[in-house]
Order: C-alpha cells, then sequence, then structure tokens
C-alpha cells in the first residue's frame, strides 16, 4: 500500500495527480480492470464465451470488493491476486468461474496492473512537468537579458542570465516528459510459467489484445523475470526526479536571505515557521527536495531487484509493488510542487545586479585579460589589480584605472567590465532551448 | 503516511506488531505525547504553570484531532507540527495556549517523536528477532550433529551440520538484537535555532526531564542538524535486515525442489499458487526478502540526508520521515515472517544425507588427500580419482578402493569418507553459538 | 583513477575491454584528445590560429606528459585540467600558449573526456552483448523443445524449455544493446559559466564541430549543471548489468550440486577451490554477479548528484568522475564474463528432464483439472490425488490411474501430464525473441 | 584494486593515510601476514612444526611476490588467494609445503586480510578525526560567543553562535571517532565450509590466537556468510562520512560570495581556477563532499551483500573486496581534506554580525513577542510590524519605535532585540559539547 492522500505528510510527498493513481484502491481497480480486459481480450479470439468475458467484465467493479479483506486474506499467500480471482469467481454463476484469470498467473495481473497504475500517474506528472517546462520558456524569454551572478561551486563565476539558467532547467525538463512519454508500458500475459500451456498453442495470440484495449504494449514475450520494463520506468523516473532536485536545489539557494534573487509564490501563511513569525520558507523547493532525495535509492532497489531467479523471483519481485508506486507518487509530487514553483516564481533582477558588485568586477578580470592580449603579463597585471581589489575592498575598475600599466581607457575599461556586454552567446542558447522546446512536442 | 495495516500488501511488508506503531495515527498521537510530556518537563522546572500542563496533557488526546484535516493543513508550511499546535492550542483556553509548544521548534517535535515511534516499533521487533533467535538456537540444538552439505558459491562442499548453519543464523540475529536495543534514541529540543533563546539561559534543563518522561535519551546538544541518531538507527535496522536476509535466502535455497531439505511450515492454503495447485511456496522466507531487498536504498537514503544545511536542512531532513517509518515497517515485517517460518522450520535430515551422495563423495577427497599426508603425489592420486568418479558416476569410495595405489584399508577410507567423523569443530561452535547468545541476554 | 589491468582483483572486476578504457591513462588521453580537437574546431571556425590548433594537436600527446606528477598538482585545484592545462601550455611557444583550452572552463574538458571514455568503453561493452546476445540466440534455437522445469519462487511450476529461458535472456539483452548503442553523448563547452563569453557571440559554433571531430553529439545548450546526459548513461548502464545479472542468476541456481542442468564451460584450473579439489565453481557466474551487485548502488550516487548547484556543482559533479568509470568498468567486465559462460554453456537435457520427475507430475496437474473441465470438482479431485502423490512419493499418474472417478483413459492421461506436449506458446516466443534480435541490428 | 595514490584524481578522493593501506599492495602484504600469523598460531598450538612457521613467516615477504602476476592467476579462480598460496608454496621446501594455508579456505584469508586492512586503514582516519574533533572544540572555544545568524531551511532563523554550530560538529565527529574506535574486527578461520574438519576437533583454538597476533577480535563462530562485520564496519564508515559530509556542506555554503563568513585556508594556487583568476573555491568541502556523496551506495551494496547463500555467497561476498577499500579510502580522504580546512577555517566574525541585519532585526522578533506576553494579540502587533519593516526594508526596532501601541521602551526593545541577548543555552551547549568530547577519550 502506497501512503494515501489524507495522511500527515501527504502534502508534502503526495501532491498532484500521480499519488491517487498509485493508492491501494487504485491497485485494486487495475487488477479488475486487467482481469475484464483478459476475458474481453480471450473472448475476440474465441477462447472463452462473449457471455462470460460480458459477466466477468460486469463483476470487476473495484466497489463489489472489499480491499481489506482481500488484504488480510494474502496473508498465506503473499499476493493480493489469488483472493482477488476468488472473490471474484465468487461473484460469478458457477459455470463460469473457470473464464476468469483464464491461463493467467497471479504475476500476469500483478505486472499489467503496475504497468496500468503507471500509465495513469504519468499522465498528470507529464502534465506538470509540460507546465513546468512552459513556465521556464516563460521565465528564459522574460528574463533572457536579465544579468546575474553565474556561480561555480558556489562562488560567484563570470556573469550569466537568469534566462540562461531557466533554459537548462527547460532543456532537463522538456528531455524527462520526453523520456516518460515515450516508455514502453508493456501488458504481462505469460501464465504459470511463460508458456501459456493452458491455452494450447495460441496463448501468444492474447497480448496484443490486451495491450491495445489498456492502451499499453504488447511485449515480444512474457517478462515475468526480465524486469527490464520496470527498471526502465524506474531509471526514467529517477533522472526525472533528478531534473526537478536541481531546480528545487537553485531555487533554495536563490532564496536564501542572503542571496534573495528567486522567491517562492506568496500565499497567506505559505513557509510560515511554528517558532518565527517573520520567516517566509521555500516550502516548494524544500518539499521537492524531500521527495526527490528519496528517489536514487528506491531506483537502486529496482535495479537490484532485476536479479530474480528462474521463471519468477522469490523476494526481488514482490519488492517491486510498493517500491514503484513510491517512485511514481515522489517524482510526481515533486514534479506538483515545481510546478507551482516555477509558474509563480518572483525573480528580483534588482538583487542580482546588486549581487554582482559583491565582487567588486572581479569576475569580470578575464575579460580585461583577453582584452590585454591573454599574455602571461597581462594575467599577472590583472591578477595583481585582483588582488589588490580584493585587499582593499574596492572596485577592480577603480584599481586598474588607478594602474598606468593597464593601459586601457576608461571606456575600453567599462565595456570589460559590463556584464551586459559580457554574455557570449547567453541569448542564442536561451532561444535555441525556447524553439527546442517547442520543435518535439 | 507509512502504508496501514489493512492494505494490499499488507500482510506481506507490514506483518508484525512495528508497523502499527509507524502509521500516521502513530505519529500524531506521538507528536502529543511529546507535547504534553514538554509541558509536563516544564512545569516541573517552574517554566509554565502547573495548570497549563495538566490541560495540555488533557488535550494531547489523538482521539480529539482530525489527523486528515492536520494533514491538509500542511500543504502551506510542509509540516504537520504547525497545523497540529494550532488544533491545540485551539482546544485550550485562550490564557494557556502560549504555554503549548513552548520555546520549541515543529522540528523539536518531530525528532522526538519520530524516536519516540522507533521505541515503540522496536518493542516488537526485539520481541521477534528474540524469538527468532530462540528458535534458533532449538534448531541448532537439535540439529547438532545432523549432517548435512556445506555449499560454497552453490557447490557442495564439505559436510557441515544443520546446526552449525543454525549457529550462524543464531549469532547474526543475536547481535542484531544486542544493537537494536543498545541504540541511544536521544529527545530534540533546541528550539528554533538549537539556542532555546526563548527559555532564557534554562533550557537546556528541559531535554534531560523531557528524556525521562518519554523513555529516550538526553542528547549532549540539540541535533537538529547532526543526524546522526537517525543514521544510526537506519543502519542497525539495515544490518538487522540484512542478518534476516540471509536466513530467508537460505531457507529459500534448502526449500528448492531439488534440494528439500527444509520446508516452511505448512497450513491450509500456505503458499499455494493461483495457477499451480501443486505448489507450495516458501512464502515466509519470499516475503521477508522481498522486505529485506528494500532496505539497503532506504539507509543510504538516510545516510544521504546526513548532509544537512545550517541549522535545518532544506529536503535532507523531511526525507526521513516517511523513510525512517519505512525502515521500521519493513524490517520489522521481515522480523516477523522469519520468526514464524524459524519457529515452525521442517528440516528432513534424511535428504540432507541423500543429497550428500550427489558428489559421490567427492567433498571429502581431501581427507583422503590429509590421510595420505597432503603431499602433491596424493594430491594428484585423489584427483585422479575424483576425475574418475566424477566422469563415471561412481562413487570416490569405489575408485579408490579400485586403485592399489590409494594404499588406505577399507575402514581407513570410510572413516576418511564419513561425513560425520568429518565434521571438526562443527559442534564446538554450535555450543558456543548458543551458550554466547544466552550469556548476554 | 580507476582500477587498473593488473591488480589482484581485476581479473574479476576488470574483465574485458571495457577496463582498459577508463584508467587514469585512458582520462588523460581523452583529456588531450578534447583540448586537440576543440583547438582544430576553433581554428575551422577561424577562432584561433590554424599554426595554433596543429601545435597543440602535438603537444597533445600523452606520452609527453607525467601523470602522476599531474595527479599531485591537483592537490590545490581538486581539478586534474588546471595541471594538464598548464603542462601542455609549457610544451607550446610562448605566443601561442593563450589558444589552448581557449574559452574553455576545466568542466568542459572533464566532461568532454567522460563522454569520449564512455564512447570508447561501449565499444567492447556492445561487442559483448551482441556475442552474448548471439549466443542466447543460438542456445534458444538448439533448445528450442529442451523440456525442463519452470521455477518459480525457487520450486518447480509447469515445464518450460531451455529454449525458452534462453529467449527470455536474449530480449534481455538485445533491448540493453540498443538502449547503449542509441545513447546521446554530448560533448561540453560552455565556458567558465555557460555563456562562452570569452569567444563574443561566437561560441556556441564550436560544439557541433567539436562533436562531429570526436564523434560526440551537440548539447542544445551547455550542460555543466543539467547532469541528464551522465545520469541517463549511468541508468542505461544499471539496467543492462540488472539484465547481465538475472542470467547469471539462472546459470548459478542451474549449476547447483542438486540441479546440474547447466555447467560453464570447463578448462584446466577453471573454477577450482583452494581448499575443495573437487569443486568445480561457476566463476563466470559468480564473478559477474560480484560485478553486477556493486552497481544500482552506483547509478543511486549518479543520481544523486544531479542536485547540482547553479552554474557548477560543489562535490556533486567532482564525484562523478570515479563513478562513471566504475560503471563501465564493471558492467563491461560482466559482460565479458558472461560471454564467455553463455558462448561455452553445457546444457544437460537428460538432467533436466530427470529434475522433472522430482515432482512426481505434480506441475502439469492443471492439465488434468483443464482437461476434467476446470471445475471446481475436477480441481478438488486432482487436488486429492497431488496430495496423495505427494505424501506416498508416488507419481501422481499412477495415483490418478488408480482413481476411478479420474475417467480419463491411459492415452488422455499420458497425453495431459506429457511435458512436451504442454508447451503452450514456448516455440513461438522462441522464434519470435529470435527473430526481434535479428530485425533491429 | 582500489586506486593508487598516484592516479589522476587522487588528490581528492585518495588524500590521507587510509588510501595507502587499502592498494592493491597492501591487500597483498596483508593477505601474506594472514598466512604468516596462521603458521604461527598453529606452530604455538602444535598443529604445524615450528619450523614450518618459522619458514612460512621468513617467506611471506610482499617484495618476492609477482603482484600483476598473480593478479593475472586469478582469472580463473576469481580469487587471488589460490594463485597467492600456490606461489607461496612454490617458495618453500617440499616438504613444509602442505603446512601453508593449513586447514584454511580462500576466504579465510581474504576476510581475515580485509579486516587487517581495515585496522590499518582505520588509524589515519581515526588520527584525522580526533584532530578535527580537536579543531572543532577549538573553534566552539573561540567563537563561544561569536554571533551570528542560525539559518533553518537556508532562511536567517534567530540568532545563534559560530560557537554553537562549531560544538554540533564537534559532537558529530566525536561520537564518529568514538564509534570507529569501538567496531569489533574479527579474524575469520573456519576452513573449506566452516567446520575445520582438516584440524580435526582442535580448529577453534586456532582463532583467538590469530586474532591476538593481528590485533584483530575472536569471533563466537567463523562468520563465512554472517556478513555482519563488513557490515558494521560499513555503517560506521557510512555514518562517519555524512558527518563530515554535514560539516563540509556549512563550510562551502558559509564560504558563498553572498554570505562569507568562513573561508577555507587559503594557500598559492590553492582554490583557483583555470578560466577564472579571481576565484578561490572552497576546495576542501568540495573535495570531501565529493568523497561524501558516494559513500551511502557503497554501503548500500555492502548491505545487499549481505544476503548470502549458504556457506560461502556467489556474488555478494566477492563484491565487498573493492567496496570496502573505498568506503575506507573515501571517508579516509574526506576527513583529510575536513581536518586540514577546520584547522585552517577562517571565521569573519564582522561579516557575520553585518548579514544578521539583512533581515533588519526580524528573526528576534519572536522574543518581542515573547516581552510582550506572548498573546495573540502581541503575535499579531509583532506581525504587523514585521510586515510593515519587510515591505519598507526598514529595521523592525525602528518600526516598533514607531508604533505606540508597542509600549516598550527604547531600552527594552534594544534588549529584544540583542542577539547577544537571545543566545539562551547556547554557551551552556557549547561548553557541554567541549567536555563531552574530552570525558570520553
Amino acid at each position: 500500500m502506497v501512503p494515501g492522500l489524507d495522511g500527515l505528510f501527504s502534502q508534502v510527498f503526495s501532491r498532484g495527480g500521480a499519488a491517487a493513481e498509485v493508492t491501494d484502491a487504485a491497485w485494486l481497480a487495475a487488477m479488475l480492470d486487467v482481469e475484464a480486459a483478459l476475458a474481453r481480450a480471450q473472448a475476440e479470439l474465441g477462447l472463452v464465451p462473449d457471455a462470460a468475458a460480458e459477466a466477468i467484465g460486469a463483476a470487476c467493479d473495484p466497489e463489489l470488493f472489499d480491499l481489506a479483506e482481500i488484504g488480510h486474506r494474502t496473508a498465506r499467500t503473499a499476493n493480493p491476486v489469488v483472493p482477488l480471482v476468488a472473490a471474484l469467481r465468487e461473484r460469478l454463476p458457477a459455470g463460469l468461474r473457470r473464464y476468469v484469470h483464464h491461463g493467467a498467473t497471479s504475476q500476469d495481473v500483478n505486472d499489467t496492473a503496475m504497468m496500468l497504475l503507471a500509465r495513469r500517474a504519468l499522465a498528470p506528472l507529464l502534465d506538470d512537468l509540460r507546465a513546468g517546462a512552459d513556465a521556464c520558456a516563460g521565465l528564459a524569454g522574460r528574463h533572457r537579458d536579465t544579468v546575474m551572478a553565474g556561480r561555480t561551486l558556489l562562488q560567484q563565476a563570470v556573469p550569466v542570465t537568469f534566462g540562461l539558467k531557466a533554459a537548462g532547467w527547460l532543456t532537463a525538463l522538456h528531455r524527462s516528459h520526453a523520456r516518460l512519454a515515450a516508455l514502453r508500458l508493456p501488458v504481462q500475459y505469460g501464465g504459470a510459467a511463460g508458456t501459456l500451456s493452458v491455452l494450447g498453442g495460441r496463448g501468444h495470440e492474447v497480448p496484443p489484445r490486451l495491450a491495445a484495449a489498456l492502451e499499453l504494449a504488447a511485449p515480444v514475450v512474457p517478462w515475468h523475470a526480465d524486469r527490464t520494463p520496470v527498471a526502465e520506468l524506474a531509471c526514467a523516473l529517477g533522472v526525472t526526479a533528478g531534473a526537478l532536485g536541481k531546480i528545487a536545489t537553485d531555487v533554495k539557494l536563490l532564496a536564501q536571505t542572503e542571496v534573495g534573487e528567486a522567491a517562492e509564490p506568496s500565499a497567506p501563511g505559505r513557509g510560515g515557521s511554528s517558532a518565527m513569525p517573520h520567516k517566509r520558507n521555500p516550502v516548494g523547493a524544500v518539499s521537492a527536495l524531500a521527495c526527490v532525495q528519496r528517489v536514487p535509492g528506491l531506483v537502486a532497489s529496482v535495479l537490484d531487484g532485476m536479479l530474480t531467479e528462474h521463471e519468477r523471483a522469490a523476494g526481488p519481485w514482490q519488492a517491486e509493488w510498493e517500491t514503484v508506486g513510491e517512485l511514481l507518487r515522489l517524482t510526481g509530487s515533486a514534479a506538483s510542487w515545481l510546478r507551482e514553483v516555477l509558474e509563480g516564481l518572483t525573480v528580483d533582477a534588482a538583487r542580482m545586479r546588486a549581487n554582482l558588485e559583491l565582487t567588486l568586477g572581479l569576475p569580470l578580470a578575464e575579460n580585461v585579460v583577453a582584452r590585454l592580449g591573454g599574455t602571461p603579463q597581462a594575467r599577472e597585471l590583472v591578477d595583481a589589480a585582483c588582488a589588490r581589489a580584493s585587499a582593499e575592498r574596492r572596485p577592480l575598475r577603480e584599481v586598474l584605472l588607478a594602474d598606468p600599466r593597464t593601459g586601457l581607457t576608461e571606456r575600453e575599461l567599462d565595456a570589460a567590465l559590463d556584464p551586459a556586454r559580457s554574455l557570449g552567446s547567453a541569448g542564442v542558447f536561451v532561444d535555441r532551448a525556447v524553439e527546442h522546446s517547442r520543435e518535439d512536442r
């Protein structure tokens, strides 16, 4: 059971639409959808009577089942499909019961239901990623020329634009969206050990129809013990979470009291503290990060779980059930938080400018070196001026002007030290990122 | 919110008593226990009026709070303690409200409640570990001399006893029990940023009293940003899960159709399959392994979370809430499954003996080498006999007897090739493990 | 520095061609290749003189550099590119030194070199995967109809074919090959903070030419702080390692003394033990698993590292250097081991048949149920017969024949209980997997 | 083979003394030490002749062995102990060869050597932790009353002291030191499968003597398949790495250009950038973090590896070899970096004060609330003043003074808003942490 939507921590970890698609109720509904679709697919192929498929379809109504009771009855089999199939059969006339779960093994239902859950949970997640990317594109466009300090190893480096930063966010979100949207989520149908022996030689006709009915993919062969599809899903979520976490990291750093270049959208009570009335915490970035930081360990668990034994794993497979739900829930929650943050992000261009001055023009020293020919002598001269500016806390411009060896006019020096004239290809990169994110839609 | 007890997969992952201690309801109760104990501790120190402590204690009844509503109200602060304190204050006369959560920050309550949860969840987990260890001690004693194949790299090696195998299990469980029982679980009380400034200079008097009231430890200094206690808890659970997983691995391997040396306790329907009526799956070992395999990734998450920023982390800390609950729940479930498996394990000594014959006496070839003096010549002779026995699928005894160069009497050869006479210190080790597990109680 | 090729454990963890491509010497060579290609690309664009590019190209000969000295000089900058660029400049006439590393930052070189390493290490890895897949296809074809026990939760389930098992291995390897071959490995060139300001507005023209020269991809924008390409590489390796680990798991289980259905290729001394002359350990599968089990934690580290700060990360990025090398080395080693194992795997069809008899025909009981109409009564009758067969260790066939209620002729019963007639779509699946693996080449 | 000391990245990841103790040469030496000590221990017990022990001891000189050749010879056994023992035997007179490795299995030597490596690598690591802790104690003492902003969720909260921050670091380092120093590192000696059958009934007498000789612990029973000691070592290193990472995180945040409250020790060229002459990067913190971030995944690998099969694991165990070396190397390197950083850390108390003013006194608003009685009305009044101060960027003091409803004298207000008078128990906590770290020595 993946944590619910009304829990103490749900607002942090179960935000957005994905969480609702991975609850136990969603699992139960998906399992029943699989049983119904299986009967229908088999009826189409003449493998079960139409009447059976109809009756099974009608009986596969989650409202008719007691989730808790089914859960309790798994104690002996460690798999809820066993009691679920029993309960489903009980709801049918005796003569039709044999057509329920026909030729299937529990894992067929678990696995197909998991893929169905993934498809359903990915829909709102993809929406949030798209909206987040759109918000990034908007920020990139609006702030294409908003100068700010580029920061490497958390030290001010040369100037960049906020547009360029947002373009980097955009590219990563766009790529994650494309990766998730391109995932193949296959149905599972292999019977007891992958041969579908119960259906004689016709079992392999079923998966394509089952896949069509559930809007999933048809696999080459049953994948009971080849967990590649699950691992690919987990990895795609893992990379997405990382892309979201990068943005959240930047937001929380930009929102620092001493930086103050960006702020999360404000609302009454948002970001408040129980002990400090003055605080406005970046709750969106913090919550997203809390989600994101839990993801790599879960991805590792899924990868570990690929070491399956023979035709069905004894442990690694079962470990996927809640883990995959967690991955969808947490990545979905992070995407939902980030969407809100990005759509309402406040950018303080003036503060960005002001912060640049903290470094006295030193980040542009390289420009002066370049303008002086990039020679070792030039570097030496500029290094000395930097050291002096730094020691005396005076602007580099002032120090260089005072040094006759510099040999640059005031105008040349200003040109060299103007951040807005030192942005290289930043604008081109912004335009390219925005364009790229539109093309691939 | 840690998954509940009535979910589809709860019988697998939420077995045993620990799961009930880490539900959202348990979190809410623990948080209220902390608020009540804090007021009481402060009243003892004269920091708040007795009447306030009494009123707060009375109001801290989980039945009086709407968990879902508190959960929903965390959307703006990303921490349930904020709305919980607000709701608690609302239940008190206006004049006493200020004494609620006095001098505390939300994290004081989150962290102390988490430690309280851990203490409560560890109790049934420790019981199950103790019972599992006792069962191992029983198996070790009863099978002190039950000969079976030792297996290295999954190949039969020299003979061992089942008692020795059980002694290894026992030692690991005993050690895990001791480690968990010795954990220091400290209260947290540091106020907004660790100084307890609201209490003037007396704040540091509170933790010892709070600790005594909640049967937790008092820390040297507030540990808002030093997550050592959480990491130690996570690691202790991680090693315990590994110890349980080792046993489950052995049980599932011993239960293989082709090995058949041990079987899980049987009960009607236990281990049944939806597709194969003949099967008796080792559901206990499988379920335990499904729990255990999820643990290392969670431990890694907690360790990652130690990289906290300044006086309160922006993401890593919040990520602990559900993760620590999961660690307790999953390790607890694995312990509960293993206890059942160990208490009811069926051991087939005859099959153990029979399986030994599969290797034609080859695993004891080293004994013959030794008896022949351990010389290169002896090894060569025995190697050749082994090769022949292997190629012709004849017992080594037969091949060696037929080779005049062997120079051993039939009696000497039987002695060399008798598994029961080739157990070295196995019995001593069994006795020592059992004794050791009793001593330290 | 990734462990070398002549170490104590290299034969286990550094097998195959990938390891040689991620040594420190390979890193140094790749970094110099990047500097040379950068100068060349810039000369093509008229950004540096042709003579400079030529001189730089000539100087970028790894033989001319002292790796250890460069390593030692990183103590102050924590990045080997700084002293490498200094050493490279020293080898050039003073007038050309400024054209070395023009407009670049260290990370441009680290990142591009890492991608170059990946491309080079993937080549032998892809070869080994392809050869391993081909071996699987061969096994699948030769054993298309070799009957063996399907095993679920390590218990014998219904019969499958070894061909079907090999088809599953094939599908997973094929997919991993395709995923790795399709990876986009982009060059990095963004300068100090991603703007390429030193090159005025022309910096963005460089990456496509650099990419062409190094046979890498050109990125949309610099990705200094968007580690998506690295995470995708890590994940693709992670899934590949899992696919390899699944095969190794099956091999080690099939090679168990008590199962004995497959054996690794034998060679003098291969799989020997220091203490047990009779043993033939599955060293290939074991070594592959030792590699594979280290991979998920490394993937998690790379995903964790996506949480980069601003324009260059302070810790997470640097943590990638050795980690990515390890991922390539370990996955490469596992692929190399598995290739050898698969190309020389010995399959014992007779033992497979014999092992099936251990279950007395019970795994096919479902067939009898089906033939009796799949009714509850049929299941009850067969369950009872199974119970009896099991209790008395008699073949199910015998028990059922003795029970008049069965109502099947001996012939019908034999048909129902013949594994070779109970393989459903196994053959179709084998053919499909083999075909699919050819199509996509 | 763990990466060496002269590699491109060694200065980052192999700093400090631990790295030299986990090289392949160190492994080889440790393995020979184990063989020599084993022979000696057995000679003491009369199990091998004294002359043999002496000859073996003399032959166990690492200089006499060709590491690369031994490495290459592991290809067939996947374990270097097999060819090492063969090479060692070759160096002895024929008659004594049988006494080499007497009764032992390869794993006895691997495991004991690993513990020996750990003991040796822990010595410099413990030194660095102790020195780092001492430096923290010094900082805590010197800055016991140095006021700075407490920061929670990266927002300024209430004031703390730098001494309190250093006290938190100290407590964590002290605890990690104690945990590592208390580790039990046991010898391994169980023979082929844990019974020591080759030694008849006397094998169990060997481990205590072997342990004494190697300054390791004696286990209750052989632990070939109970990896608890390795997991405990890994976890202790994992928690230590986390404690170091917390400090490094704080240092890199404090060193940010916009914060500037602390700086790493400076030296010529230290922290320089290839592209930006003005930069002074916090290379120590960054390098430590690069090490630390790789640790949790490695710990997870070791925990995963606890799922061993029967008497010797087929994969999980072998995976430990390089992983444990990496854990020691990386944690050791982080400790060495942090020691340097802490011993030379520059603290800028003036900047700390100045940064506090950025929040206009708002972080102390709670004090005013308290002084006004903590009533809802007081909170409302102060909240309004805070909002106004915030909106108008005026100091809270000024706003409150201008509001007649405040009712506090200027002196009372100054008292409420003086950070130095609002430090609660900070000083007590500092004293306690320093004292505690001394007591336990």
